[in-house]
């Protein structure tokens, strides 16, 4: 039997947040927080809208997440995400204790891996699931700022 | 003429925020963001009372900061902190490009310095400001804490 909730069904529900953000003229990174095969939690960049640098797609997913489950952290959980976090969310992520972190895109220049940020012990990761997808979206983002200005 | 404003004058604002963490009986980190010798913005750790691990004094501050002044950006200003910060804080203010970051005790373990994080290249850091105070207060609060456990 297949399971039907894998890392890319989860992804895809964060490819649409990334959409959303997409749609609001944001910077296209979407995120969801998911436990035990339920998603609890689910952010897109809002650094324009809010005008605030700390509003990336995983620090509202964090403070979402635990506001669901009414503690703060998110052992049990699973972080998906569209682009490779920084060192903010990463560094977020490392006081949230969440159980996984599984991202799309690599981001070679800022991303927590280049930037050596220290994770959980406890928290494993996955990179590259829908990483075409997501790419692709930042990319056409980026390329129509561009030209607009 | 002595300056009145000097990084020792905020830093007692920021040990007053430390103080109603304090009272709160959150973990006694406060902060103060200054521009122009104004403080723009003021916060403390709320992260038991928010629920929120990401619910440091400097992420609300960061944020309270950039709503005052509404622009993202907070070249012009100075981040006084009573605590090292952590990976977090640090990799936000990379985002906000600070211009300085001025703290009072040292986090040895989790602070940034020993994480490795990487601040924005026009930032400028001064440690160790009123350190005595700031340790004091955090050493009352955890011994505090351990005497009820």
């Amino acid at each position: 039997m297949i399971h039907p909730f894998d890392d890319t069904y989860f992804m895809k529900r964060a490819l649409q947040e990334a959409q959303m953000a997409y749609d609001k003229n944001e910077v296209p990174i979407g995120a969801v927080i998911v436990m035990n095969d339920q998603i609890i939690a689910r952010a897109h960049n809002l650094t324009e809208t809010l005008n605030d640098v700390t509003a990336h797609a995983e620090m509202q997913a964090f403070t979402a997440a635990a506001d669901f489950l009414g503690g703060k952290y998110l052992k049990e959980c699973t972080l998906y995400v569209t682009l490779e976090p920084c060192q903010m969310c990463a560094g977020a992520s490392y006081w949230t204790q969440i159980g996984r972190i599984v991202y799309g895109a690599s981001e070679e220049k800022r991303g927590f891996l280049a930037m050596k940020t220290t994770l959980h012990p406890k928290t494993k990761v996955i990179g590259g699931v829908l990483k075409e997808e997501s790419a692709k979206l930042l990319t056409r983002f980026f390329i129509e700022k561009r030209n607009l200005n």
